[in-house]
């Protein structure tokens, strides 16, 4: 590992813990943070072997995604700003024509109207789609598993 | 997994593939897409066991974050929004009081502004920072390692 002090070139310091970790605020919270297992969302399949998990934040979006083997985004555009970030079993992405077998720790960024697709053949796949701004298409989606979850968190256990 | 129609409420769908999954784009792509594998980024060390490998975005950035054992991210607050993934192992997570172990598949979700810090005791932890818009105070770091994973990319492998 590198430490920060090392990289500085020509005197200039590639940023430092101090400024990073500040505790001076120049403004008032956005509003309250919160926790969520992801677990806990129950996963809507939007095409079959699809199924999505959405975490909403303000600005930002977090799509939990699960390929079933021989599952498919078809190829598709929107004007969100996309990165895509493997977690588990591998699929094939297609960005702008660019196709390559992603796996843990493989990482796509995807600009705003940039095609792309993803597929897979015999493996499963678990990723994590980030939305800036949050993918307008997933807003109710995201909402109602929100609420589904809170509320089975709130329901006491039934009897068995 | 539940079927997206089986979800509708008041006849109102919570979305649908063929819109989710659009070909008809309302604009230019916003730049080239690009693959990034996070192994080739050299982790920068911003506190003692504390690595830092960001991703950056046009929007958004991800910063993959690793904890070695009894490594602290200390409290504090920043403008932009974040979202928290654990990918591996736990750490201790304090959410504007509200303190937390955090494991694979748990998520916390940051607004502007909301105090915040993390620690590891014996454990180490993987975790993913999603920041919207990109984290200010590692703009150059991303842009420094990027630059020197791109050039270890297209240097001859050295002879052993």
């Amino acid at each position: 590992m590198t430490d920060v002090t090392q990289q500085a070139q020509g005197g200039e310091s590639l940023g430092d813990a101090a400024s990073h970790f500040s505790t001076e605020a120049h403004g008032e919270p956005a509003g309250p943070g919160r926790y969520v297992n992801v677990d806990s969302i129950s996963p809507v399949e939007f095409l079959p072997g699809l199924g999505f998990r959405p975490v909403l934040g303000q600005r930002a979006m977090t799509n939990f995604v699960s390929f079933e083997p021989g599952a498919e985004a078809p190829r598709h555009v929107h004007e969100e700003e996309q990165i895509v970030i493997v977690l588990d079993g591998e699929f094939t992405f297609d960005l702008d024509g660019d196709v390559r077998v992603m796996r843990k720790g493989d990482v796509a960024i995807v600009p705003a109207w940039v095609p792309h697709g993803a597929w897979t053949t015999e493996s499963h796949c678990l990723e994590v789609d980030v939305f800036c701004p949050p993918r307008q298409s997933l807003l109710k989606l995201a909402a109602a598993q929100a609420a589904q979850a809170e509320e089975a968190e709130q329901a006491p256990p039934s009897e068995a």
